[in-house]
């Protein structure tokens, strides 16, 4: 047991103390993620296939399910140390708020001006870019988080950066795409008539706001129409997950230092990169019998793959010309409602989280938002960081966690992902300021809708 | 000497190593600064009349200049905690970019929700509110970090909130309003017909788009007509600049802990509080003739207090009702451009910042704003922090002065204050990124007219 007067608000690891490898938690996985595949032969990619789409090293990297640790390139290590380690805080305060036994720990990636944990992979992304001499990287942008971090990440190496960005964040969020322009990003609002897959969009449906999985089209489109530039992606496959372990791997590490056995673990669930990331460290140890813990995944209740979804084949992006992934998935052709704020909208899972879930390791709850902004402010006031919508999933659930042993007397060590700061999503904090938010929750008819366009293959 | 192998990116304090007093650089000052006068007896201020305005706790500290220290209560530490020890960071990337022998290291205040070093003194000023009993406190904000910065401070501690915003900033930044909403607090734009002296202000001027010496006398007046509130301030103040000491101690100690000695040390100039409260350390060794240090002051060149100001008697809001302060002033009556980009335009500087400078213990440079953005950038580019229009000027000056070291060979160790980030200037940005950014440069005409306002105290 941890000597609770040492533990300080903050944790931060030293510099020599931070991880120099990322884990791959396919590695000791029993049940691999089934592998991706080419839409067309509907046989499983192969590097070639994908190396049209994305950076070589990322290829090899997305489709090894064996090596369980690679290395992080120094110079990625380099850029790290501008903002990371993160700190792993202590709640003190929202644990003397809520007058409950429970000892409650998050990580915190928001002390970046991506304002999130996305600049772990952005950084690993354009790395590789750069290293195999491309001009460029496109991509896609919901909330903008990942279009900030990709700015930021090219900016520092040199690369031209392409964001296709959803048309209703473009437009509610004016300021994140500034900050993408003063990093020398070119925005684009999604769905555009800059591609092919945009202007068919467009034609179907007018007056679209568009979707992720409508940007990724645009954005793959982009990528693999000209020479010296690849698709790159900031959740969702497992490049991504593999790099965002430097989140848990920390975690980890931080824990370890104090000698904390954290009880649960909790993550917000979009795509499942940040959420993989944290707890893949943790999910190794059970699977390779060493320790057990309780991990919960936490989504929206308007955008429900884990908890509503099924478990199938389905195309990554609305335009079906990306890879088959088997996860589990609300069908590529849904789109959450207008009225649902911020990021975690993405239809789908990482096919890792997805095994992981099908396999029992985990826990998925849904939460709805007016709930997760009640969180988000009671937060906000106590611990004096103002969360992203998204990260305040974790925090609803990490607060009813902690409550629930108000109750039972119990100390359990809770750990939660804060993947971000909601400094741009104060449109959204406003609507529930003035008490104009609401919950939409999509009913099974309209879920049966995205199923429908689910792709026949076993 | 430091081994410069042994530096790293990130300096960091432990919580044991964190400074448990603030320093009272008056106390080390042979030539006091001058004593805030009562504007209608022209007499030295007394307790009791600043008792009226502000705390008792922080009357003493605003009239004592013979305490070298202040011990920082255990509920402001426990606050500091949370989100302090902030980085002194080695700009290593930065360093390279120039091309510089030079390094290069800055103090980042800007991890935390108010985006800056404000929140330093927004929680002490709160903290002692709520031990005298008060049901709460009023102020103005100009940029909209001290806004901010109190209004989270008010809900950690359960005090109501009242902020006079300055009215550009008002409808410029409707996110910074609605942070400040979503910690509780009460946000009017000023000049606004709440108070007698607003609705004045707004007669003669029907158009005005406010200043902060106005917001501070609607601010002043609201916390003076009601029973149970005080007026608090977030800058100018010597108890501000107390509290702001914080920031060059902890400096102070990361610099002591790998044996640097800086050679140059550079703040941005508003009202005096960060950069006094970042050079107060080093200007007290300088005072006890234990070191000697250059110290540059960088401020707009459309609001030039120091560079262009006088050092007389002035009032510290446009409404005249607060106390008579001798500093660098511009004149009460004057109102930067409405070109003018963030924070930094006050007419005043700190009395004791000014008694530093009036000494020559302190050099003071003005620059453009278009060059500040253009510094903020090739910043934010290479460190991977977007930083505040009123921090990047201190950027300004540190890069200037590193490409010198570049011409002359020199290997100075320059540190600076990059007091906070820009999340909520993108408006100013999006122009600057627009090429519609201008430099206005007021003429001496112009300032005249704010000379002419100054009263005749010797």
């Amino acid at each position: 047991m941890s000597n609770e007067k040492t533990i300080p608000y903050k944790i931060y690891l030293e510099e020599s103390e931070m991880p120099k490898q990322w884990y791959n938690v396919r590695a000791d996985m029993k049940n691999k993620p089934a592998p991706l595949l080419n839409p067309d032969t509907l046989k499983p990619i192969t590097h070639e296939e994908l190396g049209n789409v994305f950076c070589d090293e990322l290829v090899k990297q997305e489709l090894d399910d064996t090596t369980a640790y690679f290395d992080i390139p120094q110079e990625i290590q380099d850029f790290y140390k501008m903002y990371r380690p993160s700190p792993l805080v202590r709640a003190y305060c929202l644990e003397k708020a809520l007058g409950t036994p429970a000892k409650i720990y998050y990580k915190f990636e928001g002390n970046n001006t991506s304002g999130s944990h996305k600049l772990n992979s952005a950084i690993a992304q354009a790395y590789y870019a750069k290293k195999q001499g491309l001009k460029g990287v496109t991509t896609e942008t919901g909330a903008g988080q990942w279009g900030t971090a990709l700015s930021m990440a090219c900016a520092y190496l040199g690369l031209d950066c392409e964001v296709y960005m959803v048309k209703c964040s473009y437009e509610q969020k004016p300021f994140r795409r500034e900050v993408m322009r003063t990093y020398g990003a070119n925005v684009t609002p999604s769905p555009s008539d800059k591609t092919a897959v945009g202007r068919k969009i467009l034609a179907e449906h007018p007056g679209t706001s568009g979707s992720l999985g409508c940007a990724i089209s645009e954005a793959v489109e982009a990528a693999t129409s000209k020479e010296g530039y690849r698709y790159v992606l900031g959740s969702v496959l497992s490049q991504v997950l593999l790099h965002q372990t430097i989140i848990g791997l920390e975690t980890k590490a931080a824990l370890d230092k104090y000698d904390i056995k954290p009880d649960i673990i909790i993550g917000c669930a979009g795509g499942g990169s940040n959420l993989g990331g944290l707890i893949s460290p943790f999910v190794g140890e059970m699977l390779r019998g060493e320790a057990n813990y309780r991990i919960i995944a936490v989504e929206p209740a308007s955008c429900p793959s884990l908890t509503r979804g099924k478990y199938a084949y389905d195309f990554c992006d609305t335009g079906m010309i990306c890879p088959l992934s088997k996860m589990y998935t609300l069908g590529s052709g849904f789109i959450p409602s207008a009225s649902h704020a911020g990021g975690l909208r993405y239809h789908g899972m990482s096919s890792i989280v997805s095994q992981i879930y099908e396999d029992k390791l985990m826990e998925a709850v849904s939460v709805e938002q007016t709930s997760v902004f009640e969180a988000a402010q009671q937060f906000a006031k106590v611990e004096g960081i103002l969360p992203a919508p998204e990260s305040s999933h974790a925090i609803r659930v990490a607060i009813d966690e902690a409550l629930k042993c108000k109750e039972t007397g119990e100390e359990k060590t809770i750990v939660f992902g804060l993947t971000g700061t909601g400094y741009f999503d104060m449109f959204a904090y406003g609507k529930f300021n003035d008490g104009e938010m609401n919950d939409y929750i999509p009913t099974d008819e309209e879920l049966a809708v995205g199923f429908a366009g689910l792709p026949n293959v076993e």
